[in-house]
């Protein structure tokens, strides 16, 4: 991005005007599109270097310390949601990834395509969202690019964002670190993100009071890892898929099975109810600031005594178990008493959900 | 990406198949299309780690090193062009930039937006292309995301790439570094990429041999950089605008003017022609495989011999030098002996070039 200021004849029309062909072709229109409302909401002094890159000094590296790099895509649909948007779930979404190997994140980058015609309202709204997100969770965005397509070639606006993170030394958190006897802990209700998106799809609008969860998980990753060094195995945040995905994918890089409690699952009276509406499981909903964590026995009551001391872990509880299963099932004891497997998502049950 | 082998019923269809919603759902689907084509294309030790994030050791980091961030969005249109496709461009457009601070790249991420329908076998042979672009450029993918719009809403393929690099002690390169005094070199011609690209559009399609200069820098810059320790002050892909807009950019940053001498400008003589035909100017154009800098006077010998000495810079020139003036103007000394401004790319001459 470049950043040097320039004198304009006139400014932006944020008010009225939209994204043209010309913001994105590198002159001075796209010059001014970036300093008059990315780099005035993201405004840090690695993005008023001004050059193709940003340079930063290193971040203290202790022996055994490594770096961890995420990238994410963000295609949600309507952009706008109950409890907030593309641009907030662009930080979020990079920043969980990066939390999940248990790091603490350092910087983000951003790429945003843009489709000719978009309300420059909207995209300052997206990015002083996304600008705000990223200054609560303490994650500056440091380098960025933006393109235009056509009207038509495109879906308003899509943020693809990488985020950097180091990992302390002795922290190992991998999907592929679960053992038979584990507990698995949930941080909190399921399915509030996919709800309260589908309840703005112009097909299916319907009355509800959900808002997405989406949030950073990178202070609660920290209070955890603190609470029981060595304790927590795996940490992954349930996003597209839900649930019911994730621990299948855990389970399958792990090479063990897994027993869940239906009862012990937290959905919301709300959520519930649109999943039955709409005919949907909010296992397979995607979440967007929730975790699921495998620790070990001895490690599980200290974690999760610190997760309930955070705000975003208030509601964490024990969901299940893993148990040594050669077909790597992850199986769920009923309300009724029964026992069912639960399987992967395999159709596309929610596309475009982040 | 996930990354554990499954047991698939079929193998994806790669040649009569096409991407659908489901791929892009997080379940089974995005799972198979993710082994089967991105991972056997990309493999290495940090995408088969699974997780949601790369993991990997820190680069050596003598005192005084510092890392750099760079991040480009890829939206080119068509996706296929003489000389190289949105796959290898998305490599080659961040190493680039990466590379453009002077820095050694290590590390990419990838991050995919797919339209439904795009044919698998197109998606295939892009994704093979960045995979030989990353191998060739000794510059891994190491951790991606995939996401699917529905038709109508993308156009086939858009690629963000972020790069990760090392910028060694004592290296100093920025767009604001350039001295009234400084020599301007350029590695080679301009206007390839844009003629070819523009030679396949559907609405102008035209006959030429002229193909995309499309290329991984790094090696150039650090055979410069070597050749004259501290003499290089700064570094620029000509790309988006051209070598117009990329100088007045740097003139800007740097609150100097330049001149130029048109004469010694590269220009291929299809380029030229083409530029004829269609009324378009060379300077404005596209690269993505040329670089220009600004180096110290006592330095610009020694920099031009490691060019020439260099595959990528055999053709290599003084363009012109670095003045001062108060409007940080660009100038040009023409072919006729005139002397013209030459001016930021003010409107759209060429969109989704890169």
């Amino acid at each position: 991005m470049s950043t040097v200021k320039k004198d304009y004849v006139r400014p932006l029309d944020i008010k009225n005007g939209r994204v043209d062909m010309g913001h994105g072709a590198g002159g001075r229109a796209a010059s001014q599109l970036i300093e008059e409302l990315f780099l005035s909401a993201f405004d840090n002094e690695f993005l008023r270097q001004g050059n193709d890159g940003a340079v930063f000094a290193p971040p203290p590296l202790p022996a055994g310390a490594r770096l961890v790099m995420a990238t994410d895509g963000h295609v949600v649909s309507p952009l706008f949601f109950p409890g907030g948007d593309v641009g907030c779930l662009s930080v979020h979404g990079t920043v969980n990834d990066v939390a999940m190997s248990g790091a603490q994140p350092l910087y983000l980058s951003a790429s945003f395509i843009l489709e000719e015609g978009f309300p420059l309202s909207d995209l300052k709204r997206i990015v002083e969202s996304m600008a705000a997100a990223a200054r609560e969770a303490g994650v500056p965005i440091i380098t960025g690019d933006t393109k235009v397509v056509e009207r038509g070639k495109g879906d308003g606006v899509f943020i693809s964002t990488t985020g950097l993170g180091v990992v302390a030394p002795g922290v190992d958190i991998s999907g592929s670190n679960a053992r038979a006897g584990d507990v698995i802990l949930l941080s909190g209700t399921i399915g509030d993100h996919g709800v309260a998106v589908l309840s703005q799809r112009e097909s299916l609008e319907f009355e509800t009071s959900i808002e997405s969860d989406t949030a950073a998980l990178h202070t609660l990753v920290a209070a955890m890892l603190q609470a029981a060094p060595g304790g927590v195995r795996v940490l992954r945040d349930p996003t597209r898929g839900g649930l019911a995905t994730t621990l299948n994918e855990i389970a399958r890089q792990s090479c063990v099975g897994m027993v869940l409690e239906e009862h012990a699952i937290p959905v919301l009276g709300q959520v519930d109810a649109a999943c039955e509406l709409l005919g949907l499981d909010p296992l397979y909903i995607a979440n967007e600031g929730k975790l699921i964590s495998v620790c070990s026995p001895q490690a599980a009551a200290a974690v999760l005594a610190a997760m309930h001391a955070h705000p975003l872990g208030q509601a964490a509880v024990q969901i299940g178990v893993v148990t040594e299963d050669p077909h790597h099932f992850v199986q769920m004891n009923t309300r009724f008493g029964g026992r069912r497997v639960v399987d992967w998502l395999s159709g596309e049950q929610l596309p475009r959900i982040c």
